[in-house]
């Protein structure tokens, strides 16, 4: 399979829908953003990366961090992680709150907000908000294996000044017992590591590990271990797109997590690790294009976890 | 791999758990079963099988014709059939009637009871109750290549006499014009489908399509597209176990279908299809020993779909 | 005060608005009614009673009934009444079913559908459908003190054969076991009670005993205990009007109920029965001029319980 | 009628069961409070107040501010309160954030904390903080006409630090757009008026106006209208016990706003003002003694708003 045709015959099909969806508008930063761009990133378990479109740009990869906010906190914390949070999809919007109600402060999965947040207060543990975001930063480059990735600190102001949903997610669990740090500190670290600026082929290379039975084949460096990618892809697959995922794992049939920034991380297992990102949302929050563009690859490469 | 090795190792390692877990006893008939089985078959898609404990005892399989009368539907309506229910977890137990006032009646997927009884108007589709009885019936003979599959009258009756959940569901929704039948109709045909009866060895036969892209490989027979297989593996991993999916996901990583009687269908795409049954259920309704047995076979195989 | 020119002057003001608000349509027989109409009836704690407009114009009850039922099974239950339902406001529709999977099956108050449901299964209390008709027939009769009070065959035949949010209901409680006859037979009552038929005039004579500490001025019998009728008359207030209770009780001041035929009773304790009748419905289902009528009355006789 | 009569005989009734219920223990300052306490006053329109036990111990009035902070913004921004915060009652506990995720941000009504923090934060109307709080204090002091009622700075720090869920609440409204000041802001002033210490004496004073169509008869000071008086009173009792107020109006049958400082203020329409304080709870948080005592009034004086 020449993977270079495959993503060039993508970038190209895509390229008169360019600028459909919607770009995310609640946080003021991101809704500034040309919709007309369009990455795609591919890279193989053997360390061999395929791009097309505007795979070096980097863009705000939001949610899709909490996929690695976790990894660092199953790392420190270990199963005992799921003691404050749950693994069942949600049934529900990114941000609401109602089930939080319902189940005593305890979010449903780590991929929702109110679940990140607690992640976010794990890894926070006793270290101040600095340290915490400084710890994160260093992991990111190092999976990455790409000492530019940095934080867009304009975006982690904007989302810290008009995120109050987040501020009452997290202010409902700490009366609930269920986080362990004043609530600014903990909301200071996780609208920081939402606030991460990568490319395509930057966020490729961080997800490599799960795709490639924990290790990173570009370092040769174990990130998890072999149980703990799957576990972790198969959190991705039931959680990964809110309200969406049963639809995307129906529609691509790959482990996946989706940010508002418009970028979308999905991973073959044994196979590759897959980056791409468009602006534009459809009605679930998800990148428009960029679950389009996943569809047609899973479609020409047979990569879908369930069968070819 | 010596696959005999590894279901004669599981259970054996079970015996001494035999018995855990608490049998259903909603349905009077199903609280008769002795606890104390347990059977295990798996049919690879070259076509052999491997067995070990109870695998050619018949039992009640409930939910999991839930999947075969969702690739009926399919079948007859084509992708029409998302129109009138959803395809994401529902985030809420197999039998909650919230969340269908909150969607207007649609269910949010074909495996929990109110998405399948809306699924069994669908295969009714103007006939007679007891011809799409027969219908199904039939499919299930085929598909299982063994003509000895049969509906327990008993229970049939036993869940129509006590089903009061059911019929609340399916006028919720003929409320909200999402049947097109009489309500007793319907739900007389999903009182059969649920109580077919048959053995672990039957059962992996009639789900070995679903692993094979399509076909059934015993008798040659296509049964779905290949991309319909993988589309209901799909929906079998992120909806086949109720609240409890994102756990099974995270545990076993196969499409899975469970079901009261303590029956639980997987597939391993491309590899094999695997049903377990034991009739003690864990505390969301899922077969206890089942599932157990399903993780230590898919440690032991490497079969999970989110990497080995 | 000349009650008679007051509610002259009602009929006489609102003549302009005639036809506001919707006729209630998803009960086929309702949907005909001419939506032109309007009657008003007061009957004082002397027996005096003062109409204007169609105030002798049979109309479906409906809803209303439920006082008149409750009344009964707290005559034969005594207030053991209230371990099967509540007393509390909703904060929902007349037909939610939310609630109910949130409160294993115990209806918030006997003035939603649910609860009157449940109230209904009371006053059955063992016997025949046919017989508990007859026995609430006879008990409207005699607190109206008019034989010729009937039931309306052709509305209740109309709601049994549309009324699946009522079904739905009913197996749902019948599920959690808050019911204790076939759902049919508590059903086929309930469709019935609803469907009485009666004028202005004689709803306000049925009323009368809710204003005058139990007994019935006009014949001297006694109905309930004074102490009864307060209550009665305390959960009209809180509850007579589903989700527009609070806003009826903050625009007119008096305990009432209404039901979708367009009438509503309401009581000035110490005072009056009054009735008043016009089929246009409001958002929140109750008769919008009826409801604006009362508010004037309030205004120009001072009987708001609330204070003058 | 001996009023004072009334009040001894409550009072030493109650004596042996002093103590019953449970202290509130969420705010640390309020869980110290002796609660073997039971105060009473009644203060009727023409002026005389009739005292017994603990009647002029000071204690928290919590909630009970709602009532009047409500009157000052009725005052302030008229009926137009109504477009932010609704009339109804919610169906759910005091804190809930359930409603307001499905009501867009809307409290139902201004009784619970949602809907008395938008109050608050009409009351704030472009002040500081310090400002607003000195309006409130001078405007308990006005209609209890005593100028030692205070704010006691302990309870309103240890309600900021410990008010979580409120911060939550807060937040979840802003992210609707229906807070216009900064949450410290409001809830600065919220937690201060919460604050308020006063006893049954001068609580039964500052509700006369409730009682007395809208004007204070110790200083014939008009505080509101008639009408909104009335309206008040409606209020109160469709809403003034979270979910129990249908059970208040059932039992005692008088308006009336409980808080958990175990205070309970009912207004009899046209005679009097009372004021009773316990410090034990029941299950749905109003004073358990206080509840008992009010029905005993309202038996011994055919107050009820229901009839007699």
């Amino acid at each position: 399979m020449d993977l270079q045709a495959v993503v060039d015959d993508i970038v190209r099909d895509l390229q008169p829908r360019l600028g459909e969806g919607k770009v995310a508008d609640y946080i003021p930063e991101l809704a500034r953003v040309d919709p007309k761009q369009f990455g795609l990133a591919i890279t193989t378990v053997d360390g061999t990366t395929y791009t097309a479109g505007d795979a070096d740009t980097s863009f705000s990869i939001q949610s899709i961090s909490k996929v690695f906010m976790l990894t660092l906190a199953l790392g420190k914390a270990g199963e005992s992680v799921w003691k404050r949070v749950g693994r069942e999809p949600s049934g529900s919007s990114f941000n609401s709150i109602v089930q939080l109600e319902h189940e005593h402060g305890i979010p449903r999965n780590p991929f929702i907000n109110a679940g990140a947040i607690v992640i976010t207060d794990m890894v926070l543990a006793g270290h101040k908000p600095r340290e915490a975001i400084g710890e994160f930063l260093r992991f990111m480059r190092f999976i990455a294996d790409d000492d530019s990735v940095t934080i867009d600190e304009k975006v982690a102001r904007s989302e810290q000044e008009t995120g109050f949903r987040n501020f009452a997610l997290a202010n409902f669990m700490r009366g609930f017992g269920n986080l362990q740090h004043p609530v600014e500190h903990t909301l200071g670290v996780y609208f920081h590591q939402c606030a991460l600026a990568m490319s395509c082929v930057q966020l490729s290379h961080a997800g490599l590990y799960l795709a490639n039975r924990g290790t990173n084949p570009l370092t040769g460096f174990s990130v998890v271990s072999p149980k703990r990618a799957r576990r972790i892809n198969a959190l991705m697959l039931t959680c990964g797109h809110y309200d969406g995922s049963g639809d995307f794992a129906y529609h691509v049939g790959l482990p996946g997590k989706s940010g508002v920034g418009g970028g979308i991380l999905a991973i073959a297992p044994g196979k590759a690790s897959i980056a791409v990102w468009s602006p534009g949302l459809n009605k679930v929050g998800n990148s428009a294009l960029g679950s389009v563009a996943l569809e047609m690859l899973a479609t020409r490469t047979g990569w879908s976890v369930f069968g070819t």
